[in-house]
């Protein structure tokens, strides 16, 4: 059975399930920032998934990119799965600007999270729900 | 018509090329470290690619990350398409080991890049062609 990893539950907010991943965005004010969890049980590298799953990922995770890109008009987006810490496969999916606090480098440990402000963060979940 | 951006023929030494992307190897012993660039001109994004490349490229990836694991007995598999600095499309394939310099944190910009031996990258060179 499906369960989300604790630490995700905590690092994120729910925004809508696709028919392969849950989507959640990223508690953190500096980057748009969505997470999309395989809701598939005990899987922590992409290539366990079958294929079937593979083929449904990569179409979300390319939907939430250029939902990301859209909605922000992003300077590029970040796309990774890592999982050193929590192994349970996640991908994340970030807009970056030249502006944002870690630019170029990569996003993890650059800055701590900032919150949203409950309105930015209503707009968002809006428009990633929509 | 497709041309490796020149820092990545400078950061890399070519392995073979699958149906969509030229695999490399990264000079960096501190990590075996796979690249994929999809052979496509102008793209930078996975959501650019159509959807018949994206669904190569999966498979492609997990092909790569099956065959990292396989040959280093990794004990985690980081998969990332950044682009921040470099931005022709290329995807990160990294076989991550608890023992390693950057160990649970991603690799870039962790620890300097570490020259292979000779002997070891024909050996590794040679097993991911093969």
């Amino acid at each position: 059975m499906f369960e989300l990893h604790p630490r995700l539950t905590a690092d994120t907010i729910p925004v809508t399930d696709w028919p392969l991943c849950r989507v959640m965005l990223m508690r953190d004010a500096n980057y748009p920032w969505l997470v999309l969890v395989p809701r598939r049980h005990g899987v922590t590298e992409i290539h366990e998934l079958d294929q079937s799953d593979r083929q449904t990922l990569i179409e979300e995770i390319a939907a939430a990119s250029q939902r990301l890109q859209n909605l922000t008009q992003a300077y590029k987006i970040n796309v990774a799965a890592l999982g050193n810490v929590v192994q349970q496969l996640h991908v994340h999916v970030i807009a970056r600007f030249t502006t944002d606090p870690a630019w170029p480098n990569p996003v993890w440990g650059a800055v701590p999270a900032k919150p949203y402000a409950d309105s930015e963060m209503t707009r968002l979940l809006g428009a990633f729900a929509s």
